[in-house]
């Protein structure tokens, strides 16, 4: 089952010719899921969409951590060439309360009549809070801090149950009852008085996995909390470690930081990104972040990130 | 003196990998001029930058057209930008009455305190108006005819004088009064009685050149007015001639619409973009423009096109 996340922009505020300002879109079980919007992300959409599985479409839910304009400033856009491509299905979009009312201010100002629905839900910035379910996925926002109201997004496989073998099914003519039951890893005593342990006709499914998206954000105590344990964090670095004053004054992390963020959340991968323009050497920077936290990666526009299994 | 606009985006409505949304980057005697700012206007613009010439923080003045998405959606981003890199130099933007309330919203919600002044003029679609002028030029707006209120701008060189000779001033030994009246195309009798004709000593200085920019608008008499003789003339052909009847619904222009305005207006060379997505043959958009008016080319973003001389 499919858990990715491609990286379409991790500039930090200002575009260049090699990064756009944020934008990711995640893939979780052909479910695709954009986090942030930053300026030009429908062409890098359009850029995906030649593969099927990202067809720009097949979005229906929107997530944005804040309304710096390097986070949200693609979305009036997306939003008018969705009207253009014909899109009915609604599109869902979390962000802060004033996003609303300015996306409707875009759409009334272009006399814009969408043939689909927006329906907007209001983050906050106090706690953790659900934000939308089906039967095996969870997504979060949680507070980060940043100079304004800002929050991160955590994405989370539900568990799966054990699955009962077909053969077994078959072989012992198993009924739908005692099959919920294996699935629940509880031993089976049959109407014939057989004993049948639930581990000798089920498999152990996947481990759930995890990613949290952390921008932009200083370093945080709760930060650490939110993003315990996840396969997976995007956190921001804008910052490399002898410019820590200033990453304080902005609300930025500096790569040590990003680091110690994974490393006491004890998470599987960390992936930075937002660096500032200021940073011609990569792998300068990573090494930084490196030596805080040896499974890191610098973020690279265009490039898919899967979420790895922390038991693999 | 250099008179040259280049195309920064010409897409219709959609941005396309090889195309942006409207913006034009126009350079009259090292005075620089951004029309319509359509997302991923700021990246268009560092992409020419490397060029001292381009330099974005040059840009002063900036025209929107009018509110459809593609044609501003880039002006939040460059504002913001322009802060980031330390502009102090005030900003005047000219547009629609309602732009300045959505960029100042834009502003409030990112938290953003602007070290340089932004000034908005607002357009008006009643009657051509003057918008600026300097001693060579003089910028207006003027109205065309779309589904929501929308202008064109044209850009002229004013009348320069005649050269006086440097020669005939030291030879002659002439005056500044006598300079002004023959830079005034005057003959002279000098003090000493002797005649002086004033294109005996003076050239005849460059005939001033005109550029207008319509987007988007459909098929508008006024326009034909408004652009009469101008030296290169940017019209929109959203259609080709077969889908007249939708060009018409929208609000929009066919190629031979573009043709007829040029050739009624007795242009000098017309430049026809804001293609529809739609056509991909590009060679086929041409000829039907050029069956109506053969001194045109279809604009392409990146590429630099000056305003001829009409006389020569």
């Amino acid at each position: 089952m499919r858990f990715d996340v491609t990286v379409l922009g991790c500039a930090a505020a200002l575009p260049s010719l090699n990064r756009l300002t944020t934008a990711q879109l995640i893939n979780i079980h052909e479910k695709r899921f954009l986090v942030d919007c930053g300026e030009g992300t429908q062409v890098a959409l359009r850029k995906k969409s030649s593969k099927l599985q990202y067809r720009m479409m097949r979005i229906d839910h929107v997530f944005i951590s804040h309304l710096h304009g390097d986070h949200y400033l693609g979305l009036p856009g997306l939003i008018s060439t969705y009207n253009l491509m014909g899109r009915t299905r609604p599109l869902r979009i979390y962000g802060p309360p004033e996003l609303e009312g300015l996306m409707r201010l875009h759409n009334q100002v272009s006399g814009a009549h969408l043939n689909y629905d927006l329906h907007f839900v209001s983050t906050q910035t106090q706690e953790r809070t659900l934000l939308w379910e089906d039967a095996t996925l969870e997504i979060y926002s949680f507070p980060v801090k940043h100079r304004i109201a800002t929050t991160g997004f955590l994405f989370k496989e539900k568990e799966r149950e054990p699955g009962v073998s077909h053969h077994a099914v078959r072989d012992l003519g198993l009924e739908p009852s005692e099959i919920l039951q294996l699935k629940k890893r509880q031993d089976l005593v049959r109407s014939d008085g057989t004993a049948l342990a639930w581990s000798s006709v089920c498999t152990e499914p996947a481990p759930p996995r995890s990613y949290a998206f952390c921008a932009d954000t200083m370093y945080w105590e709760r930060v650490v909390d939110a993003v315990q344990g996840v396969d997976m964090l995007y956190h921001e670095a804008t910052f490399m470690a002898h410019h820590k004053a200033l990453a304080v004054k902005t609300y930025h992390s500096t790569t040590l930081q990003a680091a110690k963020v994974a490393m006491k959340a004890g998470v599987g991968r960390l992936l930075v990104g937002h660096l500032s323009a200021r940073y011609k050497d990569n792998e300068a920077v990573l090494a930084e972040v490196v030596e805080g936290f040896p499974r890191a990666e610098i973020a690279r526009d265009g490039v898919t990130y899967s979420v790895p299994f922390r038991s693999l």
